[in-house]
């Protein structure tokens, strides 16, 4: 069984390490900082007992990981390489040619960048059509969301490969259908991380009762449900159309430093169709029954660490 | 024991009243809908289950809840009214002069409003010093966080007794210190709302792509832990200064529509030591292993509805 090249071992390199070797994967890893190995075997150990906790493969050992001198030792033999360095085009730029001097032309290339267009970090290859970005959210050994967003060189077999892959590792991958800067989960979190520096700039509020205003409320549904879904059950029985007409006007108020698109017949039957498709055959009073229970059972969740909701009462 | 008056029994009305009975409250509510009292009693057995998994206070009891034929009846003797009529300022004002007219001037009176400005809605009182916004969060009966507002005329006492009244029935008051439009919350949420419209608008993705892009991701760390948290932990060792470094220049790049402002020593002062606080004793490595092992504990739960993140594996 050959192997993934990890290149760049920071945060979200460690934690792709971390995820690999909990699903049994052979790693070589490498990283420019000195003494680089040292730092991740000491972080991996640390790790242990969480990816225990969360389960790991039957052949899951420590040992599957190997750090390298060079970049090319690392990438020698792999059929994938996961590259997971700052985010900085030119820096990716200059470890993709890296790269792509080390591994032969059907090895898959991916980037964790979590914003920069495929097409700009691709331009630099030969073979740019076995490239494409494969974006996972810290910590990379537990949330299961990874977003593969395609350049316009990638190849239709290299996404279909990394959905196959990353599914492998109890991944969720969200294949973005166009190449766009910070892909969907980025956009969404950096509006939010946006909004949260204007009202802290302003004076408005500071960091912990932003914080405070999301885990103690629209943060818990989060975890199960997302804005749509979501706003589909705050419309009451007739769903996200009556939503869309009681908040609708709410559009054209200042209610955050960004602007909306116009709310067009055509943009309103998107979303509703949108949220009746995803809300399936359960009604609007199933999906509260559902969302109820599952909120129970997250503060729950949270009472056992005595964190956010689950300090209350 | 007097009781709390409800006026408007949509979806968060009658989440109201399902909270409050829970916590062994009387309510008189009203609403203008013809046999309102009929849908809203089916509502409340139909939620008495989901009240009873939550947790129900010992004389807690359906039968203290009354419904009234006028607003006048249902606010008589009340030492708090709750309004929750739809999100408009000239619907809400008119209910309010009645609600003003139907109580003593020492009666403390809370509007539900999830975005306008108490000033607005205050300016029709003769004492609106005893007026305030207590905004709470769909389902109310369950979700923890509700925001309180004052107006340019509202009393410290008055502020002071709503938190200690959304307390005492188990809520997480969060007093916002700056009157402004949609508040802190809802200015989060309609930041990712307004930026969802603008991706399905512009055909970029789909609503239940963009959900995905949520509760397989950052949704699960929302559940515990806020944004300015989260990114301090993205940070490695030296946390939310690092993570301003590296993720700084980010901000001049269009991975949202909503332009940030500009990132001087003043506002990175504010976040960092924000932050900090909020981590408190905890090293970046001590906080990592809290999340983690909440993270776990969330999808454990979410798997025993077969959920988002519970569905995988």
């Amino acid at each position: 069984m050959s192997h993934i090249a990890i290149i760049g071992t920071g945060v979200i390199g460690t934690g792709w390490i971390a995820r690999l070797l909990a699903h049994g994967k052979k790693v070589k890893a490498w990283d420019p900082a000195k003494d680089f190995d040292v730092r991740l075997r000491s972080d991996i150990e640390r790790l242990w007992p969480t990816l225990e906790k969360s389960g790991l493969a039957n052949k899951a050992t420590m040992s599957n990981l190997l750090t390298t001198p060079t970049l090319m030792e690392a990438c020698e033999g792999a059929y994938l390489v996961q590259e997971s360095v700052p985010e900085n085009l030119q820096i990716k730029q200059a470890v993709h040619q890296d790269i792509g001097n080390a591994v032969t032309e059907e090895v898959i290339i991916a980037s964790s960048s979590s914003g920069l267009l495929p097409t700009e970090i691709q331009s630099i290859y030969l073979n740019p059509e076995r490239f494409a970005i494969g974006h996972p959210f810290n910590p990379v050994y537990i949330l299961p969301l990874v977003e593969i967003v395609g350049g316009e060189e990638t190849s239709v077999s290299t996404i279909e490969f990394l959905k196959e892959f990353y599914a492998s590792i109890s991944m969720y991958p969200l294949v973005v259908r166009k190449e766009i800067e910070g892909y969907l989960s980025d956009r969404l979190q950096e509006a939010q991380w946006r909004e949260i520096l204007h009202l802290v700039n302003d004076d408005v509020a500071n960091t912990q009762e932003l914080d405070d205003a999301i885990i103690y409320g629209p943060g818990l549904r989060w975890a199960m449900m997302g804005t749509c879904l979501t706003f589909h059950l705050a419309g009451g029985k007739s769903g996200m159309r009556h939503m869309l007409e009681q908040f609708g006007p709410a559009l054209k108020l200042p209610w955050t430093k960004l602007k909306a698109p116009e709310l067009t017949e055509d943009l309103i039957e998107k979303i509703v169709s949108g949220t009746s498709k995803q809300a399936g055959e359960k009604s609007v009073k199933e999906l509260e029954k559902l969302r109820d229970n599952c909120l129970i059972e997250i503060i729950r969740a949270l009472k056992k660490y005595q964190i956010g909701a689950g300090k209350l009462r």
